[in-house]
């Protein structure tokens, strides 16, 4: 990372792999607590404690954070997705597990997923001349369209081998996955309901989406 | 509308509602098919034909016709909403009509929908001086508001009368509209399927989730 950095430019001082982390977990909480909009990107350089020259060296713009922000989420949730399956021979088991995992978050995973669906549409914007930014945006849509294909792929296995009906698998997956973004549309840390309570709840009708008992929440459910 | 007109500007030549509503519509337009950030307001002034000064007379800032954008939305599927309930003594057949009705839309009533959850974040930005900005503003909460107790209290009516499984009111109603208007990220008029179909797969799938038999889409649907 950050080995852009121009001729005659001060390198940082620290680690900058931790520093970047600094700046993207900064930048998650303001984002996530006071809206993208609203946050001045010299605000999160002065609380990371470094000026915007130094923060140029690991973020082109405040829109190339935003969309390294949602990249990792989308990771996150992809790479978990790939370890449940691989960790699970049962596919009611797999889907189960995921679909249950999807709620125990850190506070700071879940303003990450906040970030994510609340500044989603910004995809669309480009400022021409900014490389890295345009880099994130490429990779962002990559990873979005990886991700569906891999739940997609799973649920025509579901449905092939006869636990789930038969049906439309690109809808079906929006369906999912647009159910479990909505959550973050509203939930944040310390909402009246806890996250447990509203995973059990969304589970729940995930199962009964997908034409399951939303029993099998329980039966699968591993204790955190 | 437009009485705000301040002293010693040209009051506009057409009819203020007929030239607004133009206005609204074309605003609808680029913003749904080009985003709103890319979208810039003198084109929109351009495309009706008329000036930024004109322009002002009926919407104070670009935000400002977003904000009554998206009221408009919210406020006619409330009005939807009243009008199937007032219909119907059935309370599963105001249900099930209601939530077909939810897919019986004119291209302009997606981009509108689109519109509304795309950039529904940006309801948490402001800007200090704009007075009839922040009054949309205030208004689109409200409505958000009023919509989610017309709901949620149509729902716990089903809960008490036996039709659907008691649960929490608030979170299934938070389930319904998430799911539904998850379909409006990303379907646009022409898509691949079309908006029967989506239609007719996301009223299963929201029958499913309140622990009914998706079957009833069938029994209810009027025809179009």
């Amino acid at each position: 990372v950050a080995q852009e950095s121009r001729a005659g430019r001060r390198p940082p001082r620290q680690k900058p792999g931790v520093k970047k982390q600094q700046i993207r977990e900064t930048a998650i909480d303001y984002f996530g607590r006071f809206g993208y909009e609203e946050t001045k990107w010299a605000d999160v350089a002065a609380a990371v404690g470094i000026g915007s020259t130094a923060l140029y060296h690991y973020y082109e713009s405040k829109r190339h954070c935003l969309f390294e922000i949602m990249v990792d989420a989308v990771e996150a949730f992809r790479a978990r997705f790939e370890q449940t399956v691989a960790d699970h021979d049962d596919w009611t088991e797999a889907l189960v597990t995921f679909l249950v995992q999807g709620f125990k978050l850190t506070d700071q995973e879940v303003m990450r997923l906040h970030v994510l669906v609340a500044e989603y549409a910004r995809i669309a914007t480009s400022s021409s001349a900014a490389q890295r930014e345009e880099a994130a945006r490429t990779a962002l849509r990559a990873a979005t369209r990886d991700l569906e294909w891999a739940w997609g792929t799973f649920l025509a296995r579901g449905m092939e081998s006869g636990v789930i009906p038969e049906t439309d698998t690109r809808l079906l997956t929006r369906a999912l996955l647009g159910l479990y973004n909505s959550v973050w549309q509203w939930y944040r840390p310390g909402s009246t309901s806890s996250l447990d309570q509203v995973g059990d709840f969304f589970v729940r009708r995930q199962l009964s989406m997908l034409g399951l008992s939303p029993e099998l929440a329980e039966r699968y459910a591993t204790p955190v």
